[in-house]
C-alpha cells in the first residue's frame, strides 16, 4: 500500500498534484482548511495545520506512507513576510516528526528559489549557497535544510522541491502573467516593470507533476529545482501573451518601478529533476500561456 | 523591569550565564528539567521543553521581557546525529513564538560553528556560507537563521550566538580538555589524534558571559561568533596542559584517528562581539586551562 498524505491541496500548484499522484498508482488523501464540495477519487480531510495538535491528529488518522507537504501562506503580497512563517515552519516540523515517527517512508516539501543566494545568476542545488533575505525565504530554508538532514541521518526517504517562476490556472489574479493577460482581455493598459529581468518560467501543470514524479522517486534525496531550466525575459513572456491576445490593450513597459533586490537574472540548474527523477515537463511555453489564456478567458 | 528566561539553565554553559545576568540587573528565572536543590537568586521553573505545550505555558506563566534560549541535546557523541535535533528545533519555534507573541523584547539563541561551510578556516558571521554537514549543525541553522529573520521582520530584537570551542568546569568527562587533564591527574597514557588541528577555544565561563552580554545589547541583531578570537593548535593546547601537571602521565599524539569531514583549521571572526557586544573575555588560555584543572583536580 502506497498512501499519500498532499498538505495545502485546495492550492494553486497543490491542486494540480492529486492526479499525477492518482495516476502514480497513489492512494491519495489531501487536506486543505476547506475542502472542495467534490471529492473525486480523492479522500479529503479538513484540517488546520497551524492548529497544534492537529499535524500529529491527521498523520495519525491517515497513516500515509507517502507526504507531500506544500500548504504554507501564499497570499500575494504578505507571504514574503507574514509572521506566519514561523508557525508554517513549526507545523512543517510537527507534521515530518509525526510522519517519521509513525513509519513514514517518503517526504517531499515545497521550497523556494528565495532560499539561493540571488547574487548567483544560476542556481544549482549542491553548489549555489543559501542566503535568504525575506522571512519566506529563511522560513522554507529552515525546514528543507532540517527536513532533508534528519531524512539523510534517520529516515525517511526525504525531497526538497524548490519552486522558480510559474504561472497558469488559478493563479492569483494580481500576479504578473494574470495581471497582463486579464488587462489585455479587458482591453486596458497594463503597467509592468522595465521588463528585462530573465526568468525561469513553468506552468502550474507541469510544476504539479514535477512534485508527484519527484514522490514516487524515492531514491532521490535532498533539494531539487522544479523548474523549466528555459530562460526567457519578462519581456519576451509578456510579448508572447500580447502576441495571442487582440484588441485595444497595451502594456507600458517600465510604468512600475522594479522592486529592490530583484535580481537581473535568476534561472534554475534542472539536471537533478530532468535526470534524476526523470521529469519531462507537458508544456512548452507557447502551449503554457495558450492554456492560461484560455483559463482566463472562460471566466471572461 | 527586565526578566529574563534562560533555558538550559543547568547545562555547560546555560548554569554558568545566572550569575552575570543577575550582574546586570535582569530579574533572572531559569528552566531545567531537573532544577538544583538551591535556587540562589534565581527563580526556578522545572520543564521539559520537549513536551508539547510546555514552551507556551512556561512563557505564560514567567512572562519574560527577555530570553536564553540555550535549551538543546548536548549529549557527547550523541547530540550530531540525534533525532531530537528536530524535535528541539520545534521546541524552540515554539517557545519563541510564544515568547514574540506574548511581547517579548530581546531573545537569544545559542548556535554552532557547525552551522558554516567548514571549508572557509576563518568564519566570519556575514561572509561565511552556511552549509553544515550534520543535522545538529542543520537544526541549529534552521533555527538561528528563522529566529533572526523573524526578529527582523516582526522584532522582539533578536541574537544568535555561535558558539565555537569550549572548556572549563562541569565539561562532560569525555570530551577533549577533561580526558586529557583526568587522564594525566591519573598518571595515565592518553590517546589523542594528531594534534595539529587548529581551532578557536574559549572558558566556559567566558562564553556564558558573553551570552549575557548579547543579552543586554539590544541593539545587536543576528550571528555573533562566541570565541576567543586566538589560535591554537590542539597539540599546544595539550602541551599547556601537560606543563600545568606533573606525573607518570603522557599524551600519545596520533593514537587516535581523526574523524572524516575534521578540518585543520576552524577559527572564529569575533570583531562583532569584541567591538559591537563590547565583550572582553576574563580568562586567557593560560589562566583558563588553571581553572578547569583546578576544577578537575578538586573531583579527583
Amino acid at each position: 500500500m502506497t498512501r499519500v498524505l498532499v498538505t495545502g491541496a485546495t492550492g494553486f500548484i497543490g491542486r494540480q498534484t492529486l492526479a499525477p499522484l492518482r495516476a502514480l498508482g497513489f492512494d491519495v488523501h489531501a487536506t486543505a482548511r476547506t475542502p472542495p464540495a467534490e471529492a473525486g477519487d480523492v479522500v479529503w480531510h479538513a484540517a488546520d495545520l497551524l492548529d497544534a495538535g492537529t499535524p500529529e491528529r491527521l498523520i495519525a488518522k491517515v497513516q500515509p506512507t507517502h507526504l507531500l507537504h506544500m500548504a504554507w501562506n501564499a497570499e500575494p503580497g504578505r507571504y514574503w513576510t507574514t509572521p506566519e512563517n514561523l508557525a508554517w515552519a513549526q507545523a512543517s516540523f510537527a507534521l515530518y516528526r509525526a510522519f517519521t515517527e509513525a513509519g513514514g517512508q517518503r517526504a517531499v516539501g515545497a521550497g523556494t528559489c528565495a532560499e539561493y543566494d540571488w547574487s548567483h545568476s544560476v542556481c544549482g542545488e549542491d553548489v549555489t549557497p543559501l542566503a535568504p533575505t525575506t522571512l519566506y525565504g529563511a522560513a522554507k530554508q529552515a525546514v528543507g535544510t532540517l527536513l532533508c538532514a534528519y531524512g539523510a541521518a534517520h529516515g525517511p526517504s526525504t525531497a526538497w522541491g524548490r519552486v522558480f517562476f510559474l504561472y497558469g490556472p488559478h493563479e492569483h489574479a494580481n500576479r504578473l502573467v494574470p495581471a497582463v493577460v486579464r488587462g489585455l482581455l479587458a482591453g486596458e493598459r497594463v503597467a509592468v516593470t522595465h521588463g528585462r529581468q530573465v526568468r525561469d518560467f513553468m506552468h502550474v501543470a507541469d510544476v504539479a507533476a514535477a512534485f508527484a514524479a519527484l514522490v514516487a522517486r524515492e531514491d532521490v534525496l535532498g533539494p531539487v529545482n522544479v523548474a523549466s531550466g528555459e530562460p526567457i525575459s519578462l519581456r519576451e513572456l509578456i510579448g508572447q501573451i500580447q502576441g495571442r491576445i487582440e484588441g485595444p490593450g497595451a502594456v507600458d513597459f517600465g510604468a512600475r518601478e522594479t522592486p529592490a533586490g530583484e535580481p537581473p537574472v535568476l534561472l534554475a540548474e534542472v539536471r537533478r529533476l530532468r535526470d534524476e527523477v526523470g521529469f519531462t515537463p507537458r508544456f512548452d511555453l507557447t502551449t503554457g500561456l495558450e492554456d492560461a489564456i484560455a483559463w482566463w478567458r472562460a471566466r471572461g
